[in-house]
């Protein structure tokens, strides 16, 4: 793993290389998670316990105390992938059929990384009223909701309805937001670092205005930066006041509230233009645009200050190379794939987001908890990663189970310093809960490999 | 395993054990199922192929052609198990919460008896619109819904409804009627070889009018036995075209059509009275009731023709014990429990009709499979079973696994002769992959209970 420069032509191969797996291999196995028994069955007697006669008992011992359910079921551990499909991963309105591989990637990734059940459970109806309804159906199963690949500005109003509503007592998390948020801002944190800035008085600018990039600069300013240092930039140039869109109310009345502030309240330069205008002499780019290579140009980049950064996200490919961008001057570069140095990735936030969140039964997921995780993973790569933080190290690498644990950890701390935990355990209970759910999932897979009737090898692909 | 009359107290007692079992086990696992990974994680690239941007490549092949979400994930073998709680077990409406251990108690069954994959979805509305409306929007990501404990009469609407609807592509089943039916058929068939009589000459007196009765009366009928054969009872009294509510047309207008039909057509000798003039000189009691001793009587069984049949399904207590009915007369007695005789239990259906019904992705499961799976039920245990037919063993223990598998052949290929099914395998590679599925569920809860780890002995329960 490198920035340096390498040979394009191998690159864009290797880089080609899961596609090609992925045809083979997502039919070789006809799917990524399944249901396993968590319970013994030494002979047929046993089911007079898990089923009928038996199990009446922990039916009644929930319904005279509903927190029962937690204890006696599943319920404390599982989550519901929840998607329209309505904006799946680039590929834009595919539907809810054909975003099944990516639930299903999802469930596989929260518990391998996190202990935590995620079943998806994907919506027919693409309208927001009906994925609200839905979602507050769902409820008694689940311990917890996780919003996955809704179209923008939908996505806004089914996650502010849902966290607003009273009726609803378990966490809703939309990870392309608030997932997306917290690790970039965890980049941000140790890269500021790295250029010997403080992160607070850094000025950003922002290329894209969509769900992820508007719950990023949220969560930016609720961790702390304020809104006038930020500069964010559309497909038809610069936030500000002066946009058409802020006279006539268009963005108000139509669901962007957030963008609305944002050309309202950042941009205090009063910048007007393209992205060329808003990027220059900015000390940080964060890019959540569209695929590169130069969707941003090695000129912008030059323009920016000196010990810029470039935390830019576009998958599969950045908006600009990782070597382009060092070539043009920033000095920390981070971008979405594993195969370069700063993986940006949201599976370094959800699995343990909501292994603590479980762990202490939030009733809902804060931005300050958002904002635990991100110190949590920054504190990590600068104090116990598997490296020396440094710019080409700024998170954690998706390998160190252990940042997944401080991660759980801090952010169940902060639960329950906000008052949203149903549960106090110490930070040593946590921790050892926590540890021993992570490690035993991890195990799992390993014990279920081990033997190929149950996870045969996967065939070889050239 | 006896319907000798055994030592009461001593039988009580050990009735009682499942439910301090219960009360110590459920909490001690916190859950009997969970997600597990079905694909290999040998390294952190992997997940480049698992999830993005590898896993594009699958989505598209789904958003290209739909029936690929068959192949590229696990949808082929998932089931919702769909509940609102509002009749639970024998407990009555104690809402969807309540009713999540008999949901994860489910899912545990349908995968260590049939393979399938079926997860828990149990809905916050107990509004019969809302629950259709529910199921409607659910189906993207299942194979298949398995309705689950619905209070009546409402469930005979939601299943009818979501069956007729044309944008239902998926098999729905509600296993309080379907499958208890098809069960209830197979102990039938067998008892009349046993008292030697013609099963469709028979008469049958049937002691409660709820879901159960209802669903078996008309799978019977549509098994060939006449309707005129058969005499109903409910709580107030034998149905006939004299009963109140046929005149004045509540039962039609309260959604009880199957029970006015009933009325007006079963019943030839047009009895009225209690269960001791309905059940009189019949040849076989089918009740679905409440629980006993004593909701039957000696006197009542007694009353019966000679060689009479009873099968009496009450959980935890069936209406009369089996000693009691064999003293009075009874040459077969069934019920549901595991610590008698023939035990007629769901358990025998739902998890290989569900497992013929996913291999072949029929559209719907039909009468005419439910009535293939009781006479493949009934055909194993007369020529294949682990014991000779007898008065005491009519239909295949649990533990007969081939049962299983032939019955989810014999339905696969009822599916295929409807015209329903979307695929259609040979006998032979119907049974293999059967096989081969149902076998490698039970030796990989084997395997995990093989290390502590992963699922930990139960504690011993005084």
């Amino acid at each position: 793993m490198s920035d340096e420069k390498p040979d394009i032509e191998k690159l864009l191969k290797k880089a080609d290389k899961p596609n090609r797996e992925s045809m083979v291999w997502h039919p070789f196995y006809e799917g990524k998670i399944e249901v396993s028994l968590k319970v013994p069955v030494k002979d047929f007697s046993d089911f007079g316990v898990w089923y009928t006669p038996g199990v009446a008992k922990a039916c009644m011992a929930i319904h005279e105390n509903p927190e029962e359910a937690y204890r006696m079921t599943n319920k404390w551990n599982s989550v519901a992938v929840v998607s329209d499909g309505s904006r799946v991963l680039g590929l834009g309105n595919i539907g809810p059929e054909a975003s099944l591989p990516v639930m299903e990637g999802k469930g596989m990734l929260f518990k391998y990384l996190g202990g935590v059940d995620a079943f998806p459970v994907v919506c027919k109806s693409q309208d927001p009223d009906d994925i609200i309804q839905f979602v507050k159906w769902l409820q008694p199963a689940f311990g917890g909701i996780n919003l996955e690949d809704f179209s923008q500005p939908k996505c806004f109003r089914i996650l502010d309805e849902l966290r607003a509503d009273p009726d609803i007592n378990i966490p809703i998390w939309h990870d392309d937001q608030q997932g997306t948020a917290s690790i970039t801002l965890a980049g941000i944190i140790n890269a500021a670092k790295i250029v010997g800035k403080n992160m607070k008085e850094m000025t950003y600018s922002m290329v894209g205005a969509g769900a992820a990039n508007m719950a990023i600069s949220r969560v930016m300013i609720a961790a702390g930066i304020p809104i006038k240092n930020i500069i964010m930039i559309d497909s038809k140039g610069i936030l500000s006041a002066d946009r058409p869109e802020v006279h006539d109310g268009s963005w108000l009345a139509s669901g962007w509230d957030l963008k609305h502030k944002m050309a309202t309240e950042s941009n205090s330069e009063g910048r007007s233009g393209d992205m060329s205008v808003g990027m220059k002499d900015t000390d940080c780019v964060i890019a959540c645009s569209k695929p590169g290579p130069n969707t941003i140009t090695k000129a912008q980049i030059s323009s920016m200050s000196t010990d810029s950064i470039a935390l830019t996200a576009a998958n599969p490919v950045p908006e600009i190379w990782p070597w382009e961008a060092k070539e043009a001057g920033a000095r920390v570069v981070g971008t979405g794939r594993s195969d370069f140095d700063n993986q940006i990735n949201n599976s370094l936030g959800f699995p343990a987001i909501f292994r603590g969140t479980l762990d202490v039964r939030a009733t809902t997921i804060t931005d300050g908890m958002a904002i635990a995780a991100a110190y949590s993973l920054a504190t990590f790569a600068e104090t116990k990663g598997i490296r020396e933080m440094s710019e080409t190290y700024i998170v954690p690498l998706m390998s160190e189970t252990q940042a997944f644990i401080d991660e759980a950890v801090d952010v169940a701390l902060k639960a329950i310093e906000e008052g949203v935990a149903r549960l106090k355990p110490s930070r040593a209970e946590i921790e050892a809960r926590a540890t021993a759910i992570i490690r035993r999932s991890r195990d799992m897979t390993d014990y279920l490999m081990a033997d190929e009737r149950f996870i045969a090898p996967a065939p070889d692909v050239e």
